[in-house]
């Protein structure tokens, strides 16, 4: 289904690396409703993913770039403006990974090396993206910056990780840059907090399967897809919202307000 | 504009009393979608308002109901899915009165008779709603129900009075309701707390033009309009939302998560 | 241990029923700490509980009294005064009761005068507690009030039923009436939001025990007990948190903010 | 006042500068309260500080130590354990600056090398000291670890620049390492988020005067100072508050949850 409710507008989308990204799944469905974008990706990230295949379906240019990296992301925004022919509508941040979780590094036990490249990749490239938005004037009046997070950054899940901290600190950006963009340019700055999502990213996470299960059943309109997460992220770029600005928006089919179901509760009563 | 976003969904939008109302404004902006619905409102807020010219408008049909009368309740749910014909996918609750507040009486001195009204109107008349629409299966699946809010649930504003505790209630009542309703109907309920909106109900406050003022320099995008309200409301009843649900959503141009703008800090610096 | 932490203060304690109940505990430690306080609790709760035990054991007066009942309050308050010789430094609200659980009620199949009924008891009394202390000017400055509350104010636990809705409503009297008594009276007011707790009241909700130890594996530190609870409230009724005000204070181990703990996804890992 | 809540506790206090200190006030109140304890800074705060005449005031040790560098946490642990002559029961972690801030970088003008060298100081620097506690097993069951922080990890107040950042992640940290020292050690970890406090780090702020004011003025307990915050502190090390984990403690006068005072409101009516 598609409503045009993209047309005309103007996009940057970071990490899409396969099919079951979040980031691939939105880039088809703004597609779909009628927007134009580059797609970018860290130069590693690219040579792993199929990202070549989603350009020529959504007939979009692919800039690398590494977004912790300040010149790349000043060549990023430039030439898409040149690509797009003019500033940029709607920005899209899903990137994340931690180290210590790569390397099997407890959140007892934290590699600091690891855990400052885990968040300058995970979190302050959320800040890095926007300031050099915010710089170069990139954005269009109303135009909405979306950054993907999880409830980690409120409760904590054990097997998360350092990634709760990194979260907790990207959503803080989305506040502060927030109030800065939306005084002096008009633009939004959200993030999403998205049920666990079976994606290749997501898989790395010990026990993901378990944990997936176990989400599924306190949320009583189970988990988000990441096909729905594409829909909400649609509608967080449209102009139906343009008032919604520095908000951490749960998109979790219920579970960040269920306390307990009583299909987990079946399990506490014999 | 018009996306056809509500295409073929069929609703009941309680509380359009007059052209100012979130309301009226979301009804108007539903039928541009494509949406076909029932009004209704209170009889005495009828005689009072202009609803049929809207009626008019939206092509729509009038049913009278008092929300905290089960049995206007019922009359309304059935005769709007014989008018419909079929099962309601969307529902907007927008009634909230305090009689303190009308009669001059301050929180620290209420008249319980007039809480209890108060809390019946503006908080359990969306339990009774929802209890209506439940017991009669009245929804269809991925149907969204929306209840309108203020941040006075959370956070004390002195005049806003006995309605701070009402709209506490009101969204508990979304929580809950929302948990049996995901969970046995696969329907979402949600509650926007929204922006100080000068409609006609928003007036009865006391100081009402001043907090208006402070809260459009607090938000860094500015107060969200009822124009605006209608908008995002029309996303909520869209498909593209389908898994947020048991929320409390802030559409109020970032007033919720600003600490204190530039604009009032410069009120406190000589 | 004692501390002489509440040496010359006076108070007012509702809701000790029977030796499981936190406000016995919270009246034996006050006691304990120095302070002074009257007893009370509704004439039927009396009959069947043993409160002139708790009574004699701390050196205290009785005065049965309806917390509904405004003048059974403004009779409670002042004898309390005539009693201690002089004005209040603390208030424990430890109240509620479903009607609509007692009676086996679903929370979608609500009987709306019990739902009445049950908010007047458990939410709305402590208004009319603050109202009747601010009317007669019967708080000290720097004085405490504290009422008990739960978490499913802000989550739903499916067996809470309505009590949810009352304990929002309860927890927004706190921030609301925090707000004035504050700023008029130099008085704070805040919630205790308390693990799940065997009393006797507890256990009238359905499936209590299951729930216990789902809280208490979910508790990185366990279930707060009656006991800790008792602490912690002489704590907030201590001259060491005179600014701590209009906050709803967890009390429960650290669930509110887990997530998820390794034993409860052990269920869900094959 | 006196009440030997602290008797017989050893504990580590982090930050005290100059006797403006929250950590200054706290050291005293927790001497005064019966507790031994080491204190340390870094060791060029230590030279511009008055840290000596705090030392002899309460009969304490000096242990310079960097909190970013892992060597001197480790030495400052166990050298704290000999001391002190066993295990920790409480430490206070009241350690933060921002370059940007101090170089008059915008937040919308972040050096990213700044803003590391700040979140690490800030807000790693607890995790550190965790790591190095938990690691050591250094400290005893139902012992107490409290982080100052400030309103800002929620919402923006746009001269607190990437403080409100680092703020948001130190605060996950006791989120996270909390579950863990819960579940592992039964020891809490909290953090305090204090009004504004006039000390001598909190002046290097923009605007800080106008900002006391305002906070004084949006307060209904008025602003709480470093002597309140001293108090408070106690209370959350005392065995009063055993069960109180992984939360953020608002100790702001009532502050956060105020939506708007009259007295701020007058300044927007004419």
């Amino acid at each position: 289904m598609s409503y045009n409710l993209l047309k005309g507008k103007k996009g940057i989308i970071f990490g899409a690396l396969d099919e079951n990204s979040i980031a691939w799944k939105t880039a088809v469905r703004a597609h779909e409703e009628g927007a134009e974008f580059v797609l970018t990706n860290a130069p590693i990230a690219m040579r792993m993913g199929q990202i070549k295949s989603l350009a020529e379906q959504t007939g979009s240019e692919i800039i690398p770039a590494d977004a912790t990296n300040m010149e790349d992301l000043e060549n990023l925004v430039e030439k898409s403006m040149e690509i797009l022919g003019g500033k940029i509508d709607f920005v899209l941040h899903s990137i994340g990974m931690s180290v210590n979780v790569r390397k099997g590094r407890a959140y007892t036990d934290q590699n600091y090396g690891f855990t400052e490249k885990g968040w300058d990749v995970s979190a302050l490239s959320f800040h890095k993206v926007c300031q050099t938005l915010y710089q170069k004037d990139a954005m269009n009046e109303w135009g909405s910056i979306v950054a993907l997070t999880y409830m980690a950054a409120q409760r904590t899940f054990p097997d998360y990780n350092d990634m709760a901290d990194n979260k907790a600190y990207l959503e803080s950006i989305a506040r502060s840059f927030g109030y800065f963009f939306g005084k002096d340019k008009k633009v939004r700055v959200n993030t999403i907090s998205q049920s666990p999502t079976p994606t290749t990213a997501g898989q790395g996470v010990k026990g993901f399967d378990g944990f997936i299960a176990y989400a599924e059943q306190m949320s009583p309109l189970g988990n988000a897809t990441a096909d729905d997460c594409a829909d909400y992220t649609v509608s967080l770029f449209s102009d139906l919202t343009k008032k919604v600005t520095m908000q951490n928006l749960f998109h979790d089919g219920g579970f960040s307000n269920t306390g307990v179901s009583n299909e987990v509760m079946d399990k506490f009563i014999q």
